[in-house]
């Protein structure tokens, strides 16, 4: 357990992930105020919003108005998503307020780039090569290789590690293009495919490959498997993970209904925090806000500790 | 890895773990309908019910009608629970149908003893003594030593490893007075406080003491850890697993609300048979089985994997 390490970078993106979803409207003001509040528990990166059509994802018509709205602390880098010019045009009106940085995002199965994009991977890569050179230009950093079902996929089924490895090497050839220096690989079970040896496998291969970049884990729970993945990539000393407040979100585009979403973030910060690798989270100040965002969306979330309490929480009762 | 098992045995306890939790009544022909579906997918050990008092546990008021309502497999092991001399008065008018064995059932937390069974420590082993020479009077063998709250506890908080081998060592005082011949050390996560190195810590110095003996693990998934920490156990080659069809169950006496109940049984199907690992269960045929679960309690339950579908199912799709 030697690569275990110190501390990790939680990345929430509960607000982005989760409201894209959810089937009815979240209140702007109910997005302000999560998003406030998981600023509070100590968690430094959250994701606030999706800069996307508002006809394809009815969830972020509000963007603006969300973005607009939350009160930033200073210490806290709020990021967003976008997948076009219009969606970095409409992010570049708040680059004081939001962190923005592109990312060259490729998939490792086709299958999921057709269903998902309605593109070739050919034609996935001549998008990034614009999208790069649009980034660029607008002075937006594009320092991430992102890789979307790099464990599997439920249209193309079991993904080779080669295929994983030649995903991210076309994405460097996109950055190398554009002279982009990459600090981070991004790799994402989208569709919940990874147990803990394929993580193994798949990070195995690919820091041998490239061992000076970052890995960061985009996980999903969809089989129950997503704390049992982050735990097997934290013991290969992988110290960056996406995750979401309450298990919020899952993939609309998934192929089936009802899929849980990414890992939860406190049961991620619990495992962390229980092993002794720091987050710089209260967690039992971010049980609460998994709390919040089940009374936003009027239903129960995927998390089962935000029902169960920290237990740190049970030993200050007995203590 | 090497010490990974070829393969486990899941012991299925969602008929009795399940029913007994669920706040409205289940009918008697759903609750056989339940064991029967569960024998169908491969499974070869079911525990079917708990001969309790039908005032403390009215949900087992029907016992006796549902052992003798199950038509059973000849390769299915199929047992029951109970705690007393009643409890075994009633589990052997089934001695043919039901494979009785006792158990030395001791908790390593003091405090979960006196919540749970209103005892201290000492008047559970004087109770334990006197169960275990009338099981043998009545030729039921005495083969196990379960200790509850062998990872933490929400009454005493963090159990230390000694203690966990100190109850274990009561349980084989307790065997050895009556010539006992225990073959298996069963330890419960009962309130959900293990993370794998306490996994590892604990079954590292309950095997390092008693090597010949077979540990199996009964988890609780109350803080989303359950799937990670039998994937720690398996690495140690820990073969032998409760578990209940769909996450149902829980702990009435933990403490707290809504908790989630066990391990998931095709969570951690899904898991040994994506490694290697055999089970000898359909897993479509028993994820079939967690939605006849969720149909019977009438809610969802807490598997992701019932909702998601299993890996094999969709790479069928895609062959």
């Amino acid at each position: 357990m030697s690569d275990l390490p110190k501390s990790v970078d939680i990345h929430e993106e509960g607000p982005r992930e989760g409201f894209q979803i959810e089937p009815g409207p979240i209140a702007t003001a109910d997005k302000i105020r999560l998003i406030e509040a998981l600023a509070d528990t100590g968690l430094k990166h959250i994701q606030v919003c999706s800069f996307v059509n508002p006809r394809l994802v009815p969830g972020w018509a509000d963007a603006e108005k969300v973005v607009a709205g939350f009160k930033a602390r200073d210490n806290v880098d709020y990021t967003a998503l976008w997948f076009n010019a219009r969606g970095l045009e409409r992010a570049l009106a708040f680059k004081d307020k939001l962190q923005l940085t592109g990312s060259i995002s490729l998939t490792a199965s086709e299958g999921f780039t057709k269903k998902n994009l309605n593109r070739t991977h050919e034609e996935n890569l001549a998008a990034m090569r614009k999208q790069t050179a649009l980034h660029l230009e607008h002075g937006v950093p594009v320092k991430r290789i992102g890789v979307m079902a790099a464990f599997g996929c439920n249209y193309t089924g079991d993904i080779p590690v080669d295929q994983v490895v030649r995903t991210v090497e076309d994405g460097f050839a996109i950055a190398a293009e554009h002279d982009a220096e990459i600090e981070i690989i991004s790799l994402a079970d989208t569709m919940g495919w990874a147990i803990p040896p394929r993580i193994e496998k798949v990070l195995g291969a690919v820091r041998s490959r490239w061992p000076e970049h970052t890995i960061g884990l985009h996980l999903h729970d969809t089989r129950g498997m997503a704390v049992a993945n982050a735990h097997a990539a934290m013991k290969m000393g992988v110290a960056q993970f996406d995750s979401t407040v309450g298990g919020l979100g899952g993939c609309p585009f998934a192929g089936h209904k009802g899929a849980a979403g990414n890992i939860c973030t406190e049961e991620l910060a619990l495992l962390c925090e229980e092993m002794g690798v720091a987050t710089g989270i209260d967690l039992d100040r971010l049980i609460e806000v998994g709390r919040m965002a089940e009374e936003i969306v009027g239903h129960v979330l995927p998390s089962e500790l935000v029902h169960a309490g920290s237990l740190d929480a049970f030993r200050r009762q007995v203590a």
